[in-house]
Order: C-alpha cells, then sequence, then structure tokens
C-alpha cells in the first residue's frame, strides 16, 4: 500500500480524458470569439461557426495548451491561442473541400461548408476565419507583451502562407501533373511536401507555448523540434488511416488519395514501411521532451510533457 | 513676378504625378515581399504575383503613404504597410472574381487570376496573399514597437473579416434574395454594406500613417473620418461608373452590378443624386483635414493634407 503514488496516479488524467478537457476549453473560446451579429453579415458568421465548432480532434489546440503548461502560461491566454490556430486549421479544410481544391462533401461527419451553405459562402467564410485568426492573436488579452503577440501572428503567417499550409497545398495540387510528365515525387519531396501542407501548423502549434511563455530559444527549439516530427508521424498516420480506414470510421470520405494520385508516404513506401517510420518519428518526437519530463522541472511542467509523449503515440495509433 | 510663389508651385508635384511615383514605390515593396522560391509552390507566388503587381491605381496605398507623410514616417517602413494593405485588397479581388463569387473573367484590364492560372491556385493564391499581408505587419521592419504593429494587424483583421470586407460581401450577396422577398435595401442599409464591404479596408489604410507615427488619438480619429468619407465616396463614384462607363474604360466588365440586380447607392437614388451625395462626401472629406492642412504644421506635412484634399475630389472625378 503506498498512497503517495495511488495519489500521484489519480490525479493523472488518460490522455482521452485530458484532450476532451481542452477541447471543451477550446469549444469555449472559439463560441466567445465568434459571437453572432445582428446585420445581415449572420449568414457569413454562422458559416464560421459550423466549420469551427463542435468538431475535430482538437489536436492542434491541445499541442498549444500542453507546450503554454508547460511554461505555467496562463490558460486563458493559451485557449485563445489555441482557438485562433483552429480557425486557421478550419479555414484550409473549408477551402480544401470546395469543387475546385479537393471537391469533398463530408467533414468531421457532417456536410462540408460549401454543402451546407453555398460556395461563396465557404470561400468567404475561410477568408474571415484566417482574418480573425491572426486579430484574435493581437490583441492585448492575449498577452501583455506586444512583442510576444507579434511572434505569434509573424510565425503564424510563416506557418500558413506560401512557405507552409499554402505553398504545400500548391505542391501537392502539382503532384499529379509531375508523376504524369514522368517526374513523381519521391520520399524526400513529399517529406518536405507534408511539412510545408500541415507540418508548419502542427510545429507552430506545438512551439507557441514556448512564445506565450517567453521561453529560453534552447526550449523553443526543443518544442520546435517535437511539433516536426510529430507532424510528419501524423500526416503518414493520417494516410495510413485513408488508405485502411472506411468513410464511416473517418467522418470524411476514405479512400481518396490513392483515387486521386496523391503523392503521400503509404504510396511510395507501401502500408508496412510507412507505419514503421510513422512509429520512429513518433519516438524521436517524444525523445525531445526528455528534459521537460526529468526532475528539476515543476510538477505541472514534468505532467505536461509526459502528456505531450504520450500524444506522439496516440497520433500513429488512432483509428479515426 | 513672385519668385517664392513659384517655387511653392514648381515643388508640389500634381496628384497624378504623386499617385504615380508612389504606385511605383509601392510596386518595389510588393517584389521585394514576395519573391519567387524554388520549389513545386513556385505557381503559387507567381499567382500571388500575379494578382498583385503591375496594376490597379494604388489608391489605398496612396492614402498610407500620405497619411504617413502627415506624422514625417519613414517612407520605407509605410511602403511595406502599403503593401500589405494592397495585398489583402488583392486577395479580396481574386476571390470576388471567382466562378462561385462575381464570375469575372477581367480585372484590371488582363484576365483575372483564375483565368490566367486555375480555380484551385486563385483560391489559394488569395489565401496566402491574406497571410503574408498580416505576416509583413508583423515583421520588426515595419515598426521598431511592436505595440505598433499589433495595432496594425488588430485594425486590419477587423477591416477585412466578418466585421469588415468579408462581411460587407456576404450582405452584398444576400442582397438580391432579400429585394426578391420584397425587402429592398434602402439607402441606409446600402450604405453600411459599401461601409463594411469597401469603406474599412480604405478607412484602415487612410488611419495607417497615424499608427505608425503614433499620433494622437484626436489626429488619428480626423484620418479616420475622412476614410470614412472619401470611401463612400469613393464606392457610389466606383457604381456610376459601373453604370456609365464602357469595359475597355474600366478594364473590368461594366454595367454588372445592374445586370445582377446589386444593391448599390445609384440603384436607389439615380444617376444625378448618387453624383450629387459623392460629391458631398468628398467635401466633407476633405474638411477633416483643414487643421493638418494650417499654419503650425511642417511643409511636407502640409503638402500631404493638401495631397489628401485634393484625392477626395479625384475619387468622385475618375474616369476609371
Amino acid at each position: 500500500m503506498a498512497p503517495p503514488v495511488f495519489a500521484i496516479v489519480a490525479s493523472r488524467e488518460s490522455l482521452a480524458d485530458a484532450m476532451t478537457r481542452t477541447a471543451a476549453e477550446v469549444e469555449r473560446a472559439l463560441d466567445d470569439l465568434m459571437p453572432m451579429p445582428d446585420g445581415a453579415e449572420a449568414r457569413l458568421v454562422e458559416a464560421m461557426r459550423y466549420a469551427t465548432l463542435g468538431g475535430g480532434k482538437r489536436m492542434r489546440a491541445f499541442l498549444v495548451m500542453q507546450g503554454a503548461a508547460l511554461f505555467n502560461v496562463d490558460r486563458r491566454c493559451a485557449a485563445r491561442v489555441a482557438a485562433s490556430i483552429e480557425m486557421m486549421h478550419a479555414y484550409s479544410l473549408v477551402h480544401d473541400d470546395l469543387p475546385a481544391m479537393d471537391d469533398d462533401d463530408l467533414r468531421r461527419g457532417k456536410p462540408s461548408t460549401h454543402k451546407a451553405f453555398d460556395e461563396a459562402t465557404a470561400i468567404l467564410a475561410g477568408d474571415a476565419l484566417q482574418a480573425r485568426a491572426f486579430e484574435v492573436l493581437a490583441e492585448p488579452d492575449t498577452h501583455s507583451n506586444p512583442e510576444a503577440r507579434c511572434e505569434l501572428v509573424l510565425a503564424l503567417g510563416l506557418a500558413s502562407g506560401a512557405r507552409g499550409m499554402a505553398g504545400g497545398q500548391m505542391i501537392d495540387m502539382v503532384a499529379p501533373s509531375l508523376a504524369a510528365a514522368g517526374n513523381p515525387m519521391g520520399a524526400p519531396e513529399i517529406t518536405r511536401l507534408q511539412a510545408l501542407k500541415t507540418g508548419r501548423l502542427i510545429q507552430y502549434s506545438a512551439e507557441a507555448g514556448a512564445m506565450l511563455g517567453r521561453a529560453p530559444s534552447a526550449q523553443r527549439h526543443l518544442l520546435a523540434a517535437y511539433g516536426r516530427d510529430i507532424g510528419a508521424a501524423f500526416q503518414i498516420a493520417d494516410d495510413l488511416l485513408d488508405a485502411e480506414a472506411s468513410t464511416g470510421d473517418l467522418g470524411k470520405t476514405a479512400g481518396k488519395d490513392a483515387a486521386a494520385g496523391k503523392a503521400t508516404m503509404v504510396a511510395v513506401l507501401g502500408l508496412e514501411r510507412a507505419r514503421i517510420q510513422a512509429d520512429r518519428l513518433a519516438e524521436q518526437a517524444a525523445s525531445h521532451l526528455d528534459s521537460f519530463a526529468e526532475a528539476g522541472s515543476s510538477d505541472e511542467a514534468r505532467q505536461a510533457a509526459e502528456t505531450l509523449r504520450a500524444l506522439a503515440t496516440y497520433v500513429v495509433r488512432r483509428r479515426s
């Protein structure tokens, strides 16, 4: 009988519980940050809320909240940054699902925004979500130090623009024509494509807590490395799910990558080697957090580090 | 013979010359801020540059540069903010021209971005332009004081999101269905629609110089009032041009508003009364700058104030 050990174990919520709790917290922040207006523009905000609220695993938000806990950042400030990142992520999904892009009618188990509303409203809702994401970061409530707010804005711009998410999306779009012209992408090109398309925003999510906490650059770099590896692992796991799962499990159309001839690590490496690569990346991600999990850090920081390490395993083991 | 007077007159360039000079300056800034990358994402940056470079009157950029001159702001800093606003304006035009929105094949006398490239690239280029616009504002080169940079980001978010440009665009889109349901918009509703759709970004352009110059709030409010009035005058003049001019003169498709049953002041007031309203707004805009044009201000500030007053007349008199 060892009550102290039991107490420690009991105080530690499971990863699933922590994710559920954070999702609820970020949901409230998103709800607060997008109030319904009175005018005829209400339809736009309705579409923004439809695209953002009540869905998704909130992995990016979870990364922000846990990263912030490493540096004892006020949870309300962290939740605003988490909400901002979820707005960016949601805008990218809304635009990706458009008929001119991936033409997907299903997202998070419900009709895509352009199906629930219409194409024009979906385009505008994505645009307005992006603007709101930057606006939230620049608001004084996000951090008392304007230098920190500028840093968050600047890094989000880099992660989401031509050198990040949008650039990766463009490469993804030209990949089939490169393949048709006899120049299919190899593993290094696909790694870069994925790093831009989804990796940069995940890395930013992992780093945001260090920016909010004004952490020393060495610690910020460790979180960036963690974010890079977990982002790459996540993307391969996503491609594995697309290749293996059913549409019902995923809440979005399955098997689309292969049908579209998309450049994925699964296509290049095959299922087995892609799975090994994802596991290796997840392990490597966790290893960057060794110093945070060691004695010397605060209890809260140690627990956050352990949760982030557990998340690395989760992203490659999840079934949806 | 009065040489001093002649010297003053000769030192003052015409409004047209000043606009041409500023346009060249902002063109260089835009070019610098969007270098071509090496990777397969080059097509995206090509589309961003196509949508932004070599076109337009650069009125918003001109407002920034002249507003900044009122407070002796470094021109390189002001040019970055001017370029950022032109990126936002360009992104909105790219998305507005999409088939799902206004479906316009012509912009600034050349094929719209989705015609020159493709729809997906145009959507992405608009998205990436918006991200770059915010990023540029947050970069230390824009202002040494991060508080000023945050203020610029925050105000741009407000001016362009659901409470600004995107919100106005949404109202514009629902207007025909309101009219069909027997509730056509009257002059007050159309004034609000235009204030959101184009006014807020023009007002922001007029105010940006005061933000860069850390001007007292009384002066900033005068510039905001100038921006509101010139924005409203500009929009009515734009609608008059659409109703009166030919497509060749405009460099974009003419007569579209009436064809689409759009809610405009011209439709509600008729040509004659709309023209009078535009002139009145232009006069009122100029009057807000009286205190800047008076003795006591620096020569540079006085000249900038006079140029801005001349601009108010120009926006309602221009033929394209």
